[in-house]
């Protein structure tokens, strides 16, 4: 393919994604197909000799549309919202042109430094305080990372070698090793899963803490698991906080947890993978109370943000913490200007990342502030508009009131069923939600989640909702 | 942006990026900036109000363009190579646009199936054994990470998971992380930093073990090293051998390796992630002799084989080491189809991924297997033609043979003569390479990078470098 076929090929591609896009409603949110559908539909091999674009894109409808979860429909209510825009897709594509590894300054200067700033651009529309922002002129600042599990295991590795380090200062003649078994970290029993496989992949206990009543960790179980976990030999020195949890979008008291973690020298990473982007918006922001208090925070603009996946931004307190971590510097990564420039290659896991910033750059300026605090408010607004429409059915109730976009529902009565309420729904792939336990009780989780979806789409979710309901329970 | 806008917006990024690529020549490689220059070219914040696609794009080429290190440019000749082609950012504009988020079969079940059958097609394309793939039937099957880096610590972790398994199993009283605190993984002087990094991550010693003179990672050193820290109650795991080292291209010999490993229960993980795309190529697989007796596996396509960043392809022999390592599976999460078809999420560090498998599909059906077997001979042949020409100059010497797109020369005499000519050549922008250390020689490493690379360019090249030598040894 040379540039000038490229040309046509891509026009043909742009039209295509609009239309899917555009006429995303019209689609079955959820495929039909079973396990192992695609390989009979292509060839077992790769082919000899190249082929003509026409016979790959005609392609996409027939092998890959079939089996494809549409994320962006307005009847795709699972997990969270994963981000897609128009201004969002120009940036990747001039990313993978440009297509850098800006594992250092020196690899492609643009790439590191468009990212300092639009870090701190992000931090300041979501109100962090300026000791985590770069431009503030002191050791804080931000990264684009993955995915928010990353950043979860990135906090957990720069506080269990800041933490080792600090032992080792006390004690030196104590075995690192032998410290390293007796470190623990603490979740909630409402943390993303992704907590307690931070935990195994670093090889490091993790103590999950029971949540009170409205599924918030307290600083009085938490402090109360330190002391026993101390007086056990053990070494507390990780915390995970949630802003805005998986199964029913509940905050942790962060002003509450944040005094025990400093006061006992644990790091406190702030998770707010979802929710952190409401943060834009004035009236959200009281959640962040404390925030200040946390060695390093998260969240996904490719959540709630209107941001392709992947761009998952997190920010260090004190950005030494994870430089000085886990500093491999060989010679053919050194440059001349290793202390006047982040090299982002020291502050997450992989070595290789891409020019992701301009994703952020593109989306913020195309929508400004403005346009996302809109589009926020309105998701959230459509939320309690589904939570009004569905109270008005008494069979349903809800254990935990409307958060931000999600709603949790229930049918009344025995948990089997819910669970037989949602099969139905998801088997019929008209709708997709998915459950989630709140302590014992089960629960169905509705997102709205695609930036395409309207009063008309809430409503008829609900309505599709309510029939299978009927089915369940007949009045 | 509405679509009619995104339309208009995106054909005139399309025509902008082939200009970039086509004309890609004309830039200096290496840009003038200096650290910070970035800050003072943008606003402090982000826009209130949304800004038109024009003022966006404008400030490509006036903040951008001037900070970047044109990866693609024929003069870029530092690292090694990343993949760029259109076929590759077709298959990204899509990805995009469906956005979805292929944690597990349910979450989009083409994104997994076309992954398990492109790891396969591409197992295929360079000879891996099929205990390798998916569609033998075994317990075999690829997946795709973001990095090589990422691939040596997924490789140690489920390496470290499987033996403390087999220890548990062995002496059930034993202290799980007692164990993991005596477990030792080996890599060689030559393998990337990678891996030591992977041990820091992970909290397991790595053991650097000397090359030949020939850069190999040898079996009696590798032997005599296992069987020392068995002596001093050390618990040996994991070894990386590494094909196409990136100081020098080297080869560590995996027919001798693999039975060391085999014999003692160690993981072996093949790094051939430069030099496993010309796997292509029937007249490069010796170096893969050996290969049914690792564990894991892994090259990078998105370096030499014309994929975009990020596709990190990696195969396991049996997945049930790396399912069964980590695996959280928390009731949102769970679908109905868990058995029959993989979930990537346990195969890998983040929880999140992208549709990256349409990459590796739109590529090689575009180029077909003969394109692709032409594309990385042809590098081969200007790398050979770039030593060819060195070679006529004789203050250069070449410390190892040009060994695929690679070539490490030097000025004859003390390591200083060429840190200062590299040093001149960098400074002055029109070719970037960088240095490495082979023991204790250091040597400029001249990598074929760019797919508009031409026997024009390498002279081009050659010129500039014999022209910076004259003045560092007049002659």
């Amino acid at each position: 393919m040379d540039s000038q076929q490229f040309r046509a090929a891509a026009h043909q591609m742009i039209d295509y994604v609009i239309d899917y896009l555009d006429n995303i409603r019209n689609r079955r949110v959820l495929p039909i197909v079973q396990p192992g559908y695609l390989r009979g539909l292509i060839p077992e091999e790769a082919p000899e000799q190249g082929e003509t674009w026409q016979s790959i894109f005609q392609d996409i409808e027939r092998v890959i549309m079939p089996g494809v979860t549409h994320w962006h429909s307005p009847s795709f209510h699972a997990y969270y919202p994963t981000g897609n825009s128009w201004p969002g897709i120009l940036a990747d594509i001039l990313s993978d042109a440009i297509g850098c590894v800006g594992f250092s300054w020196v690899a492609s200067p643009a790439c590191t430094e468009l990212e300092v700033v639009m870090m701190d651009w992000l931090g300041k529309l979501i109100g962090l305080p300026p000791v985590f922002l770069a431009g503030s002129g002191g050791k804080g600042g931000g990264v684009i990372q993955g995915t928010a599990s990353e950043a979860m295991l990135v906090g957990l590795l720069a506080a269990r070698s800041k933490t080792l380090k600090r032992l080792n200062a006390e004690n030196p003649e104590d075995d690192e090793k032998m410290l390293a078994s007796r470190l623990v970290a603490y979740s909630s029993d409402q943390s993303h899963s992704a907590a307690e496989r931070a935990g195994l992949l670093a090889g490091v206990n993790v103590r999950v803490i029971p949540t009170d009543d409205e599924f918030h960790l307290r600083a009085v179980a938490l402090k109360s698991a330190i002391d026993e976990d101390v007086a056990n030999g053990k070494i507390p020195f990780f915390v995970i906080a949630t802003l805005g949890t998986t199964p029913s979008c509940s905050f942790d008291n962060i002003e509450e947890l944040g005094p025990v973690c400093n006061e006992k020298q644990l790091w406190l990473h702030v998770d707010a993978a979802y929710a952190g982007s409401a943060f834009i918006c004035e009236e959200y922001r009281h959640y962040m109370k404390g925030i200040e208090r946390a060695d390093s925070f998260n969240f996904n603009p490719h959540k709630w943000l209107l941001v392709n996946f992947d761009c998952s931004a997190m920010w260090f307190k004190d950005s030494d913490d994870i430089v000085s971590a886990f500093n491999v510097d060989p010679l053919f990564l050194k440059h001349d200007h290793q202390n006047s420039a982040p090299d982002f290659r020291h502050w997450q896991i992989p070595l290789g990342r891409r020019f992701r910033s301009l994703k952020l750059w593109f989306v913020m300026r195309s929508y400004g502030a403005e346009g996302l605090r809109g589009y926020i408010r309105k998701q959230v607004k459509l939320a309690e508009e589904f939570h009004q429409m569905l109270s008005l059915n008494d069979r349903f109730e809800f254990p935990v009131p409307p958060a931000m976009g999600l709603v949790c529902f229930r049918l009344k009565g025995e948990n089997s069923l819910s669970e037989s309420l949602l099969k139905r729904i998801n088997d019929n792939g008209q709708v997709y939600m998915i459950p989630a336990k709140l302590h014992d009780t089960y629960i169905i989780r509705f997102a709205v989640c695609s930036r395409y979806t309207e009063l008309s789409d809430i409503q008829a979710s609900c309505e599709e909702i309510c029939r299978h309901a009927n089915d369940v329970v007949p009045q």
